[in-house]
């Protein structure tokens, strides 16, 4: 069998219609749609163009979306107050801080005053120890999504070889996680490792999160691997 | 090379004589030694042997202990007290609830009450997310112990290649973590795989935390692995 390429944008587009009807669905009976509130500090363009995604996806949803947008100068102080409010208020569900943040921000100690179970990026400590000790919880979106693809192929990885090259907070290590979590070997590579292509070729399952196009060449790549 | 094997018990042995020396010249300064209380629930015979070593190592290094033995039939909210208690308490600067609980305690819940800075099993979801995002933490003492010990014979474990048998939350899962902290490459076996042999031959590095006396062979080992 060849290898299989997965159609992410397909498999977004179906996503994003279940999601929607789930949303019509649970929101009468809950009284109230849920609410995204997403926070940027600063106007770094890539953000900018992330924050301005995230409000539409959620508004076709049929979701609330409420934005956030403070100067480059906010102070943490300001921001921590921000998020007291935001975890208190019941309408919002869901918080969102875009980072990077401006360098006078410490990143851990913002994400880390959201309410965890507010906390809809799942970087917070509480999030990250519940995933890595196998329990549900809040993770990633870009991890959450590569389980998603791989499940509607494969209805157990258990026991499958998984190599994940990046080991970022934000993608590689949860990936990792989640793999393992599923019973999956799991080997982690990344800038350090001499042997991706030694590593590559025992894999089942290839997740790639190291931001280097063209890294994986397709000789290393298992016949039958996705 | 040929392959190495440690001497875990020697290195145990100048470990704790370093121990001793620490707190014989912090004690002084602080105003106290530090102390340690280990909360034994029931009497599961291997539980008694560990708290007893934990309390004989604390006293011998120099420090306090403070043992609590409750019944079998103590209710989580009365050890969730105790442990309120001994987060409170100036005294104690470290908690130990010794696994296994009887089943009608949700350990989770028991060690996630402790305080994070006086986990000192670091099983606490905070500390298990704090080194899951690269962060310094308190770590399982086992995979600690395994981390010193490799230190101790390489000066960088960077691109090492390693190998972890075994999957759980006191040794395997931590263990990896600190590995890839350490910049190694990272592989996890554990009962669903089914390529260890294959795995353990590409190791610099093979740790194994299985329980399964034998389950790594001799001709499993790259040459000058650790």
């Amino acid at each position: 069998m060849g290898a299989e390429l997965i159609d992410g944008r397909a498999f977004a587009a179906r996503l994003r219609a279940s999601v929607r009807d789930r949303v019509a669905e649970a929101a009468p009976r809950a009284g109230q749609a849920p609410g995204l509130a997403v926070v940027l500090v600063g106007h770094d363009p890539a953000s900018e163009v992330y924050v301005r995604s995230k409000g539409k996806q959620a508004l076709e949803a049929g979701m609330k979306s409420f934005e956030y947008r403070l100067p480059e100068t906010t102070r943490a102080a300001e921001l921590l107050d921000l998020i007291a409010r935001l975890n208190d208020d019941a309408q919002v569900h869901g918080i969102l801080v875009q980072l990077p943040l401006p360098a006078h921000l410490d990143p851990r100690a913002v994400i880390n005053a959201i309410a965890p179970h507010k906390d809809v990026d799942g970087f917070h400590i509480s999030n990250v120890g519940m995933v890595g000790t196998g329990q549900e919880a809040i993770v990633p979106c870009t991890p959450l999504g590569c389980m998603m693809m791989l499940r509607e192929r494969h209805s157990d990885l258990r026991g499958r070889t998984a190599l994940v090259i990046g080991h970022s907070n934000v993608v590689g290590k949860p990936m990792a996680r989640l793999l393992l979590n599923a019973d999956c070997t799991v080997m982690i590579a990344h800038k350090s490792s001499t042997n991706i292509p030694e590593l590559a070729r025992l894999a089942d399952i290839l997740v790639v999160a190291a931001g280097v196009p063209g890294l994986v060449r397709a000789d290393w790549i298992k016949p039958g691997a996705r």
